[in-house]
């Protein structure tokens, strides 16, 4: 039984997924290259639990081959959904069931298409496939927070190569994310306006930084950058909630992220990043969340976090994002 | 010149260092493995910036052969000393002067020998070469927090084999243990009691994530542990200011990372791992920490942060902690 338990010190929660931990496991994770063992790739439909959503244009029998986008729980969740959320305490300490839902957006056919490879099209595809797996999922009033995120190349920690993103539904809303809503909601109640839109009105007044604009979006590496060619990309205009994005944001969206993805691969080639989204937590009892504005996090994996890391939450950068906006910019 | 620069929308600071960032250096960063050009090796003292700190027990010159201990100034620094604290604004950001110091501590003139490998009186030297510089570099009243940490293994970020810990002085009290303080401030007032004090109770009557003990430290792997073989030490008797070590704790805390380190060698064999100390700010115009309890974190680097850490500030740990105990403990 997965349980989730938190740290009284720091406020953060921590799955324990109680696997069956080995050396091995961890020696040899391996991307997994071998196309007939791969349980993303078409014909091998069977080798994952039934899937909860597909794109077939064409019509076709689910958990068969003929699709285009395909979405299947996780095989090896970090939480389950089979659960109740009970809480029980030891002492000071405090834990609760594993209640929650993990799914894998297969998002092409295509086993070595890497997101950079897809066409606009197919991008629109897959944040489809995100919006509408948000939207039902959503409805289990258990789920406190959904997060859809990306982990690219083995040492991001992707130990599966073909191309997918991660969906986990929790029944918590996450230390980051209450992190972020604090100090936006006390820039709000200062200031009456929301500190995204602001952070886009300066990055767009200092224009160093600034990597891509379309009509509804913006990417740019933050004047913050934790790690070298970090990027943001928010839509321009102010939106709380991932789930109300419009079909033309969509197109908008997946224009942006195409492009980008050139950029980076220009200059970084194929490197390994984490790619997530932030929006505003679900089933919150009617809390209004309009000061916050959900945004994309992409970070190229280009270091190591170490003690400095762990020890004081900060980041030691390399590289300024004024001169990686400026690489992107020249390539 | 060194920046620090705020995330208005975590309070988190980054270090933007402004290195000659290249891809060649990632891509090519070897442990040093080679003694004639390791620059913390006996002979080599030249190629270090001047030594401020040593051990020679039979005398000798600073900067030559002779010395057990020695502590010189990064070559790279992360932060300089020779600036002002200086504060500018760009509209909603936030940047200082990267005013700070940053040292490196080698243990040893041994370049093969980890920490596993040091004896007890090896180490006890070291902790006191911690105690010294860390008292020392107090008197610099820009100095807000100082933090030591180690990084073994060039997967746990450590860019040179020969054995060393790093300190680093910074003009911010860090948002990890801004975090730490708030919680276990609130604890205090809420029950008059040491949430640490607190923690090793229930750590001792649990007994099942007990993993040493002596006369005046205890070593556990903690019950929100984030990754497998997580260990906390911690003073068992309350301290909030690691600087308050007495050589009697020293010799306590020596004995006990000797032990450890032996345990978990024999589990884990020569891993990458992360190590630090959290304790109290210093120059804070005379805040009382009392509240908090200084402490060891050891971290052994066996997965990768990827989107789900990024995004959550959360952890998926494989491995319960208490069959990570069992494991040390059955060794």
């Amino acid at each position: 039984m997965k349980k989730l338990r938190l740290n009284p010190i720091t406020k953060r929660w921590v799955i324990l997924t109680e696997e069956d931990f080995s050396f091995d496991k961890i020696n040899n994770v391996q991307a997994q290259t071998k196309l007939e063992n791969c349980p993303f790739c078409l014909g091998n439909e069977a080798m994952t639990p039934p899937e909860t959503d597909a794109d077939r244009p064409q019509g076709g029998e689910p958990n068969s081959p003929g699709w285009l986008t395909r979405t299947v729980p996780n095989k090896f969740p970090a939480l389950e959904d089979n659960l109740e959320k009970k809480e029980e305490k030891e002492g000071i300490f405090q834990k609760r069931e594993g209640v929650g839902f993990h799914e894998v957006i297969i998002e092409t056919p295509d086993h070595y298409k890497t997101m950079r490879g897809l066409s606009q099209e197919e991008i629109t595809r897959v944040i489809k496939v995100y919006r509408r797996r948000f939207s039902f999922l959503t409805k289990d009033k258990r789920f406190k927070y959904i997060l859809i995120f990306k982990n690219h190349g083995l040492a991001a920690g992707a130990s599966l190569e073909h191309p997918h993103t991660q969906l986990i539904c929790l029944p918590i809303v996450p230390k980051r994310v209450t992190e972020e809503l604090d100090c936006t909601k006390e820039y709000f109640a200062k200031n009456n306006e929301c500190m995204f839109c602001k952070i886009i009105e300066e990055e767009k007044k200092q224009k160093d930084r600034l990597v891509l604009e379309n009509e509804d979006f913006i990417a740019f590496c933050p004047f913050f950058s934790r790690s070298p060619f970090e990027l943001t990309i928010l839509p321009t205009l102010h939106q709380s909630d991932f789930r109300k994005i419009t079909d033309r944001q969509i197109d908008s969206l997946s224009s942006i992220l195409k492009e980008l993805f050139i950029k980076l691969g220009n200059v970084l080639g194929d490197y390994p990043y984490n790619f997530l989204i932030h929006t505003t937590p679900i089933n919150s009892d009617g809390k209004n969340y309009d000061f916050y504005h959900w945004h994309i996090e992409f970070l190229p994996k280009l270091g190591e976090i170490a003690g400095f890391e762990w020890a004081t939450g900060g980041y030691i950068n390399p590289l300024l994002p004024e001169d990686a906006a400026r690489r992107l910019n020249t390539t």
